[in-house]
């Protein structure tokens, strides 16, 4: 039996196909017993000077308080000048740690067999400081900053993750033969993390390199380290080896566990409220959700049950081929249940 | 007949395999009646003060005055401070653009078929700015720069190629979710560059998507043009899914017809002067120099003899499995030319 103590996580349902997926993992998690209460938080629809973004101070809150949460996909309105809705909520609870596995799904032929990987993003620097001017008309600068605190954060968490889920080695990618500060300020943290976990591998790899490697042998990596933006372009390359973002879980992790998983992919506006939206990302992202917190039998139960579903193939949403819709497929999933 | 009209054109061997595969070029160009005399230039032991760098002013004039050259790879010391030869190179003789065709070899298996795209990257700033700091201890700041300049005439390139090469439609990658600023007058020049070609598509994709895109679709892609990291990233990327660098073509293009076609894999010393190395790339890079200045009935002779042999299979390098020296491989290319 599972631990019965209840626990309260927060629900951002999000927007377009998100309440569906969310519906189907919300009943999914009843069928598990899992004892969850949730607090289903909507970001507001007017911009919150606290944050701004339409982010509120009270979805932070929620967060903050039950210290675990999961999130369905949302749209920032364009061009109103407001952070992104996903980047707030990195950005205000210090979620520096961005964490998806990437592997196959039996049955589910991509042209990739064997991967088993996970990579580790920075979540809050490099690239996407928002430090950005026109120096004269004509010439932007953008900044991107590096530094030894969220480095040397994020290569540390690399370590510990790959220790604690049995894996061999941490390959850092990089760019230091051209930006040989910044990048070689993140190459050094990770060097400095390395030599506290002798047992775990360690190598360097450039980020065009490893993008090569990558679509040619992945199955040579385990997990990879490195910074915003590598990791926001090898992150998605990867759910791309492995059959898109629809397929791939993601989690966010901050400091004293704080963790907020999230389905990485679009709202999927056309196929919003039709019964058809394949909740899988947002299902494995549940089961990262509940590993983190220790209730790693619920989250085998559910995730080998999405699995031996799509595997089976008899139940399979649009996007993988099928006509199931949602409710068939969650049905399907609650029928494998243990 | 083709042109008989005697051209100069420089040749830098380079390092490691690159003499051989130089050799192999020189061979079969002499085999094809390319009426080319060889300006051979090889990189400086000692730093030249003036370019900083291993490179020589003799290097950049010789490629200044024929206009046309062929480059091998090369090794940068490490840790010398120096430039990287290979960027010395691009900045000093603004070779703006690198182009690199992808295509699947007929016959040559990958995970991939039917691929026919084109990368164009800016290839003189960016994140190559090489402008970089450390504001106080742990805290560097990298700086990208891009400027209008810089980006309407790679936009401009990008289009032209384009309609040139009977293509239909250019692809702008960017990240201006992220770098509102920078991508945003990156993706501004390409938009008005595409007014200007209305005879060809034009879309934009997020870099992270574009990877995605490319490992999971990547016959929905024409050509590609992007700043400079991502270029570097994304011809990477591109290679890996039709055989590697060492099947790749690429060419830097400047002002006034200046170009330099380049093989942009390694030196690979483990094998160097035994024989093994593939002259692939660099026949290839060579064929696209050869169209650079008009002699596309020769260009079309090698280029098709080397995809026949390495399709007919008989006579691969090891890097494709083979047992083939370079010598058989170049005789096989010889003996397959009209
Ligand atoms: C939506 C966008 C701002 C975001 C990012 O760039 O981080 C996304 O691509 C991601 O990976 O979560
Ligand atoms: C060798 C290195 C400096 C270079 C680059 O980053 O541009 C290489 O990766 C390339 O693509 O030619």
């Amino acid at each position: 039996g599972y631990a019965t103590k209840t626990f309260e996580a927060t629900l951002f349902p999000g927007d377009g196909i998100g309440p569906e997926i969310a519906a189907a993992t919300k009943e999914i998690f009843t069928a598990v017993r899992v004892p969850v209460v949730w607090d289903e938080q909507h970001i507001g629809k007017t911009p919150d000077p606290r944050t701004n973004s339409m982010v509120t101070r009270e979805n932070l809150d929620s967060v903050l308080k039950h210290k675990i949460g999961l999130k369905g996909p949302m749209t920032t309105p364009i061009g109103k000048g407001f952070r992104s809705l996903n980047l707030t909520l990195r950005k205000e609870l210090d979620l520096y740690a961005n964490v998806r596995p990437c592997f196959n799904i039996p049955g589910y032929k991509t042209r990739y067999d064997g991967i088993n990987l996970v990579t580790v993003r920075e979540n809050t620097e490099g690239e996407y400081s928002g430090l950005e001017h026109e120096v004269v008309p004509g010439v932007v600068e953008s900044l991107k900053v590096i530094t030894r605190k969220a480095s040397s954060r994020i290569a540390e968490f690399a370590f510990a993750y790959a220790r604690e889920n049995g894996r061999q080695k941490v390959s850092a990618v990089h760019k230091a033969n051209i930006m040989k500060k910044a990048d070689g300020l993140f190459l050094e943290c990770c060097r400095e993390a390395a030599t506290r976990y002798p047992d775990i591998k360690y190598e360097e790899v450039i980020v065009d390199n490893a993008c090569m490697q990558l679509v040619s042998n992945p199955t040579q990596f385990d997990v990879l380290v490195m910074p915003n933006l590598y990791g926001d372009i090898i992150s998605d390359l990867c759910a791309g080896l492995v059959g898109g973002l629809g397929l791939t879980p993601s989690m966010n992790i901050g400091l004293n566990g704080l963790a907020l998983a999230e389905a990485v992919h679009g709202t999927a506006p056309d196929i919003a409220g039709k019964n058809k939206a394949n909740p899988t990302a947002l299902l494995l992202s549940s089961c990262m959700m509940l590993r983190h917190i220790g209730r790693k039998a619920e989250a085998d139960n559910i995730q080998n049950a999405v699995i031996s579903v799509i595997a089976e193939g008899k139940w399979r949403t649009a996007d993988l081929g099928g006509n199931a819709t949602t409710s068939d497929f969650t049905k399907a999933i609650i029928d494998k249940l243990e």
